[in-house]
């Protein structure tokens, strides 16, 4: 590709990205919308004027990285810690009752084949994490109780989403499941989860002492950057997806991440301010990328729309998809109701794992057209609706005391991560 | 491409160039020449572990165009047009003199064929305007009266050197040059240099206009990085080198750049502060991608070191490419000899436009293996050299009154570009 076509197709990503978000936030819609919009108006759906070539889809993997390094760091990992169980409770069985019930109805009611319906089952069990991160921001969540359960339970549900697609595409290809492989890879991500956060935080630690004798400028930007990537590969190479290193990453450089050795790992608050500042803008260049590049892979226009059994298998489908993560949002017995529904709510988005079981589906041959179609419409409904409806409910129901952001006082004397105009202009 | 193989790519680069441009600073080199040492020794001069491949060559043109960015918006227009006819004249005579001796030692000399005389005579042409806006800079010198000589020049130059390489490609092809074509393409050039940083002004008021009613995060850096990639992608529309846009474009965002229509359009200080503190960390973030890729398309190692006719060939060209441009220099009839000799050593560095001509005579089959090579060396000792005998040319009469840096001490109420740390560190 010549560089002059690259640099437009950069600039027209952006640009779209940015005049539909802010159409969509004064037409009431949470920004995100505007820049999945963005990519399905440009994309094969609507005008088919860009097409998601290798390295679109490469900085968009970089934006999506850095939009959970972004997340970890806004993150504290005590409260995170915290709802672990309930995160946990929550990821388990939004990845199962999804899982069964549509494994059951592609099985059972459409009489698909096995493997079909094991497919079927997949995509539908992770939640998008990017999109969820992305609303409870753009609804000024991020920082809630819901949202730490939230945030937990969709990395671990993105955790499960890969071990499940490794463990089907072995089953593929081979017609059996090697369950020490799975352990083994359960096993390191574990370690990963463990050991990275800490490796991270003894590297910037470092970075920040050796920031005053650095004789060249762009510290910040190259190191941390640096060190986001490589832990994104690390992630990878661990089998684990790549944004756990990003999350990791960020999670260690957040100002309310401590260590059992303390004080004396203690970064100067200068070098974290230093490190947001410098961090925000290459966030804020990268992550819209990734919304657009997520529309652009949605054709909508290759879907048979008069055909009726499209539309019976993927609506059945997405009812699945929805109640089962809702369902998933129950399983917290002791929370109000109120509670329990934002949980939920917030784990339906389905995106780029539901699109890369799709795909490799469609790609092995194990899901013909039709069914393909049917899952990305359905990864389509959760992804577009689910904005709207949330802030919808925070809407109704986020001045409820249940709902309280009551754990932002007593956060400490730190500054909230987000600038007041920002946060107010995002929950408006 | 993985998406972790390329992470790890970004990560290695960018370490690479850190550890490297370090060392090189305690040595007493210039940084830049740090950046293209991590280059050769991760490519395929010495370790042969990274490649530069489609997606790295891409990023690293928005680096060259970003610095080219940082370098417009540091720049004064009104200086830059008072320099203009000295900036001209060292840029024509910098383009002739090399291209004509050069032409003259391949052709009459080594007895080579009209068309790969004519190649290794433009190979030797323009000046890489990357290196020595970034030498300027690690000497503190990028505002300096010869810093905009040199910049003006290096642009003119680059400007001729691609009107060149179009003129010789048309030549190779079908035997015969089109005039009216060039001078067509001249127009147009000329035409994008008056109207594009005029347009890209009166973008960017509006964008500091729209600045307080965006309903999303982010539009200082998506914005402005737009700007600069649609600035690029229209040069090179007009025929022009790309990093001409972003050239333009930093321009127009430059504090001291003044429209006839003047206080009307006046950004605010605020939006200027936003723009320099957001894009910094950006610009910083990928200029190293653009001289670690230098340092990887240089391969030493394909060089037939014990062949003595190249080293009789790249050592007498390389002689005629340090005489012809600091023989541009000594144009400056009216200037003292330091700043005729300053001038003319800035410009003496070869870079991407070189590579562009000896890779375009290489793949043409214009130019066999050896005088490839040769041509390829002389590139490199121009690169690698001149950085060291900048800096101790200033070491030695950067005191010197003909030299001294007294425009910035009238330069207004203006901050400096850079904080006095950077500035130290770099002029160290």
């Amino acid at each position: 590709m010549h560089p002059a076509e690259f640099f437009f197709q950069i600039a027209l990503i952006l640009i779209a990205a940015r005049v539909c978000a802010e159409v969509a936030v004064r037409l009431g819609a949470p920004s995100v919308i505007g820049e999945l919009a963005a990519g399905l108006i440009l994309g094969p759906s609507l005008l088919g004027i860009l097409e998601p070539n290798e390295i679109i889809r490469l900085l968009a993997e970089i934006g999506i990285i850095l939009l959970l390094f972004e997340a970890g760091s806004e993150s504290d990992l005590g409260r995170l810690l915290h709802a672990g169980t309930r995160s946990a409770a929550v990821a388990v069985s939004g990845f199962i009752f999804p899982f069964v019930m549509a494994f059951a109805l592609s099985y059972y009611v459409f009489h698909q084949a096995l493997l079909v319906a094991l497919f079927v089952g997949g995509t539908l069990t992770a939640t998008s994490i990017g999109i969820t991160v992305r609303i409870l921001q753009d609804v000024g969540r991020q920082n809630s109780k819901e949202g730490e359960i939230v945030l937990g339970a969709a990395v671990l549900d993105d955790v499960l989403g890969v071990l499940l697609l490794a463990m089907l595409y072995d089953f593929s290809k081979s017609g059996h499941v090697s369950l020490t492989n799975v352990a083994r890879v359960s096993a390191l991500i574990s370690v990963f989860f463990v050991i990275a956060p800490i490796a991270a935080k003894l590297l910037a630690f470092m970075i920040s002492r050796y920031k005053n004798r650095a004789q060249t400028p762009g510290l910040v930007a190259t190191t941390i950057i640096s060190l986001v990537l490589i832990f994104a590969w690390i992630a990878h190479a661990v089998g684990a997806p790549e944004l756990l290193g990003g999350f990791a990453a960020g999670l260690a450089l957040s100002r309310r991440f401590f260590l059992p050795f303390g004080a004396a790992l203690a970064q100067d608050h200068e070098f974290s301010e230093e490190v947001q500042r410098d961090m925000k803008p290459i966030v804020q260049l990268f992550t819209p990328i990734f919304f657009v590049v997520v529309g652009l892979s949605l054709d909508l226009r290759a879907i048979d729309w008069s055909s009726p059994y499209i539309w019976a298998f993927s609506l059945s489908l997405a009812a699945l998809a929805i109640i089962g993560k809702i369902a998933g949002g129950y399983i917290l017995m002791t929370e109000h109701w109120l509670m329990r529904t934002a949980v939920g709510m917030s784990m339906v988005p389905r995106g780029e794992v539901g699109l890369i079981f799709a795909e490799l589906g469609r790609t092995t041959g194990i899901l013909d057209p039709t069914s393909y179609a049917a899952l990305v419409l359905v990864i389509a409904y959760t992804t577009l609706f689910s904005p709207f409806w949330i802030k919808m409910f925070y809407r109704l129901y986020g001045h409820r005391p249940e709902l309280a952001l009551e754990d932002e006082l007593d956060a400490g004397p730190d500054p909230p991560p987000r600038e007041p105009a920002e946060t107010a202009a995002r929950s408006d």
